[in-house]
């Protein structure tokens, strides 16, 4: 089944609901008028469907091949091809700064674009992925003579670029990295140690691969405090000389076979300081800040991807009749998207894409308005609320994009087990968005132990005034009741937290889970209730997409009465505190 | 990691909490005293550790391979050995009837096996697995004849058997079939379609396979009514000559590759009518209940394992500092179980997969009783009970199987991604069972659409009488209030079903998934209410294994706390109706 790009929704989305068609008012974005924004919809959804998809079977099924004689990396067929066309089309450069070659378009339209690459392989989509964070860690903390040696071939996607962190002894905690940079006399560093799980470290797409690496410079302390950043070429730009910074193998995978996930082996490779010494955390954050919402797109892009799929299955398959009589009289039996059972997993999977798209580009058009809206306290807020988020579209959008996945698959029955369909291969690609750039209960302790309390707390207060603003602007808000008790009980939870924590971080770290789940679901809640006004009053006019329009109304019905309500359980479960985690001792969890 | 058997769990379960240590004063179970019952718990473990589970990884890696030239399928290296050790060990005939050579032992202990062998090798469990629903149909309504011909040889683990009903264009709706059965001159009928996804249908474990096969007489009617059982020997047992039942193929899939899913080509092949003509579906339900009840078991299984890898992960791998100070400080970190998030991850592992035990083990219990017991009225309440939880026990222990296995792949992180840990495989392993054997859906469907309305509701009356009787009987039971609150929504959504569901069938098929879902949770709290007093009397007298009685009492304070609650959301999903599920038409679904 070819992909088809979710644009109606998308143009709903951005220019109905969340007002990114007034994007091209503000300086930075004058380009991105509405015609532009949607034209990019269709060419990114056009490139997806044509171009991307086509690689994504033979990508699994051949996965990324290791030569140890040339240490070198194989992509599997076609993926060089589909790459060259990405790069052609100027996709690398969508977002990134026109000074060095970008088009400056604003981020909402990344993770658009994102989401359809994902939908179609999402392995192809890591190697420009991880390119774009080198891309931003090194125009915000290299210095200018770094950034016009490396800034416009990665921005024209001529080369790539990674990010070298985890080490074997530690993913989750940098501080104890033991990769070495020792300064050698022309201002540059040898590099020396093993990074693993490097996406992209070593391939076969382009000439030369641009290593971001986290090392420790001699003496520096032994915890995250001295770790520094250093950007370390495959071939050295000036000489071309070959740096040894050598891929010592590939690691073999549940999914994203086509992403090559390489041991690198730096043997003194040479690196140059990004940013200050010990400040690599820093370096480090803008690249992940911005991997975490790209991550989120994958959840959502693979599950898009297994809805399209199982709404045709279902429209498709014939099994049984209708409980209410037959829907299809003169075949053998009715499509079984008849059956209320099959229709609670279409619905659940459509509500809660939609409500994940409409999370996402939220906080993408809040991230362009931080950058880009005139107003000093526009921009403070839409901040405040982008670095809130972050880590809940990261968490929640991959945790409900493999479910979603898995719901697909359910709707396909023995189909979707089979490697004839590509269910199966949508629910293994995502099972790592809910892991790497950092796991979502990381996620979840940076939302409890770091965000909620940056400013004093400011940024809750920020989404809380948005909320509440919305509903005291909308008096005929949709489903107001049900989001009032979400809010409530997000309110709660945020109180019980701030009184419970600070004596007992365990207290934070016990509630961490269920609280982002409570934020998602509840701004989730406040976009559906907004896109449910929308539809109302474009459907009293008489103007719009009627189905569409229509369809918003039901599905934010089925959110309200079958996906909220989980909130009022999740606030139970933090406010039963850490006890009956924290009880066991050693004797107790294999008694 | 060596898979270690939850032997202590089994032992308090069956024999401190639901009364297993009685069966022997049950005629036909007078050898199943609690010696020998221990005896098998221990040997079975045994062989799961020892035996089985060195062949699981190597069985996904090499998977089955077929042969076109000879249509003959090739098991992984291993395998054979392995089957002949487990049908040397006796455990094919463990609970067959003593009159063909088996043990006839209870029920009960069948599934304590069977979670052993899926928690070590699902995928050569399905051999034997298929094989005893063979025996169990014959058993039921074959012919003395037919018996005296196949019972021994499948009972003894020298032949295997299969179920054979899926056709590509039937899976759930089996009025479909076209396989056809026409009479020949000696009795016999000569079968001729196709099957599709039938395990075990070739391979090279045994001698001789012997097939159930679904098919029309000629003339009967074109509903499940006018299907029928036949048996087909792929070697005729007295002239050894070969049926052309052959393999056309293996399916390739997501997981259990060491399983053969073949497809099944019926050239002509001589079979048997077992039963009565047009009768096959009663037939049928009787290998499909049983399965069912297995397939349960493997959910759990996997589970199992998932929970003794991360468990084990979790306390070597050392990553960042207590939230409340060093736990290991002369490390370079404290094991990451010190953390809350880790701990909720491994808590819902235990307590679920404990809670998933007790509810089978329940119901396998319970069909013990319904087989042996003296007294009609005990006979009767226990089959009520076994009828209604079996679609219970198939979905809730497979959905939540997978969801821990999830959960156990997720405390791993990126090694769990990755295939040098078993974690992955376990997910994808366990992605069937939540389709075979009738979707989880259809489980559901089952549930609120038959088992409510049996005997006039009898069934569930039977169950709320269980559950009232415990709490009257025991005014101290723990958590009393919050399973009497769960016993009321399970109450309160019965009663809204048999208000509306027969006006309307549609309100029960979209009640259905979360009605079951409610029962099993609430089954469950009663269970867990059970086995936190046994272990508070316990630990009261100063009896009993300590650690694990204390576990429990905490195990089911979370429980209580964090999974319980849950109903609430369940109960007011099933009362908002069908309509949000019902409401869209052709063109909403992609507007």
């Amino acid at each position: 089944m070819q992909y088809q790009a979710p644009a109606n929704d998308l143009r709903f989305l951005l220019f109905d609901v969340l007002g990114a068609d007034r994007l091209h008012e503000l300086e930075k974005y004058a380009d991105a008028t509405p015609d532009l924004i949607s034209a990019v919809i269709d060419e990114a959804g056009k490139l997806a469907a044509e171009v991307i998809q086509p690689t994504n079977q033979v990508g699994d099924r051949e996965g990324c091949t290791y030569d140890p004689e040339t240490r070198s990396v194989k992509t599997p067929e076609g993926f060089k091809d589909a790459y060259k066309k990405f790069v052609e089309g100027g996709w690398t450069a969508l977002d990134a700064p026109l000074e060095y070659g970008g088009q400056g378009l604003p981020h909402t339209l990344k993770f658009v674009v994102d989401e359809m690459v994902c939908s179609t392989n999402l392995s192809l989509g890591m190697y420009p992925g991880l390119t774009h964070g080198a891309i931003s860690a090194l125009h915000a903390h290299g210095s200018d003579e770094l950034k016009n040696i490396y800034l416009e071939k990665l921005i024209s996607g001529e080369w790539t670029g990674t990010m070298c962190l985890t080490e074997p002894q530690c993913g989750t905690d940098l501080g104890l990295i033991r990769t070495r940079a020792n300064p050698n006399d022309d201002g540059s560093y040898a590099i020396e140690g093993t990074k693993i799980w490097i996406t992209g470290g070593e391939h076969d797409l382009v000439d030369n691969i641009v290593h971001l690496v986290l090392a420790k410079l001699p003496g520096a302390p032994d915890t995250t405090k001295g770790i520094s950043l250093f950007v370390v070429p495959k071939f050295l730009p000036e000489s071309g000389e070959r740096n040894p910074a050598f891929c010592g193998g590939l690691e073999h995978k549940m999914g994203i076979k086509g992403s090559a996930t390489c041991v690198m082996n730096f043997e003194g490779a040479k690196g140059w300081l990004v940013g200050e010494p010990n400040d690599g955390m820093r370096a480090m954050f803008t690249m992940m800040n911005e991997a975490r919402l790209m991550v989120g797109m994958q959840g959502l892009g693979l599950a898009e991807m297994a809805y399209q799929e199982s709404l045709g299955f279902a429209r498709e398959r014939l099994q049984s009749r209708s409980l209410s009589g037959p829907k299809n009289p003169d075949g053998p039996a009715d499509p079984i998207i008849v059956h209320p059972d099959v229709r609670r997993m279409l619905m659940r999977q459509k509500v809660l894409n939609e409500g994940m798209r409409a999370l996402a580009l939220f906080a993408g058009h809040q991230l362009d308005l931080s950058v880009a809206h005139p107003d000093e306290t526009v921009r403070e807020s839409a901040d405040d609320l982008v670095q809130l988020l972050t880590p809940v579209v990261k968490s929640f959008l991959t945790d409900e994009g493999f479910n979603n996945a898995n719901t697909g698959l359910q709707v396909l029955g023995g189909s979707g087990f089979t490697t004839d369909w590509p269910l199966e291969q949508l629910v293994r690609d995502g099972r790592i968005a809910r892991i790497y750039e950092g796991t979502n209960g990381i996620q979840a302790m940076d939302l409890v132990g770091r965000k909620l309390s940056l400013k004093g707390g400011q940024l809750v207060r920020t989404l809380f005034g948005t909320l509440s603003g919305y509903l005291k602007d909308n008096p005929e808000a949709p489903h107001r009741e049900e989001l009032k008790n979400a809010m409530k009980a997000l309110e709660t939870a945020t109180m019980w937290l701030a009184s419970n924590a600070p004596k007992d971080p365990e207290q934070a770290g016990a509630a961490a889970t269920p609280y982002l789940r409570l934020m998602a679901l509840t701004v989730i809640g406040y976009l559906w209730s907004r896109m449910a006004n929308v539809a109302n009053e474009q459907l009293a006019a008489g103007e719009g997409n009627k189905p569409l329009l229509e369809s918003k109304v039901v599905s934010a019905r089925f959110y309200f009465e079958r996906l909220l309500p989980e909130v009022d359980w999740l606030l139970g479960d933090i406010q039963s505190g850490k006890d009956s985690l924290m009880a066991f001792s050693d004797d107790h969890w294999a008694a």
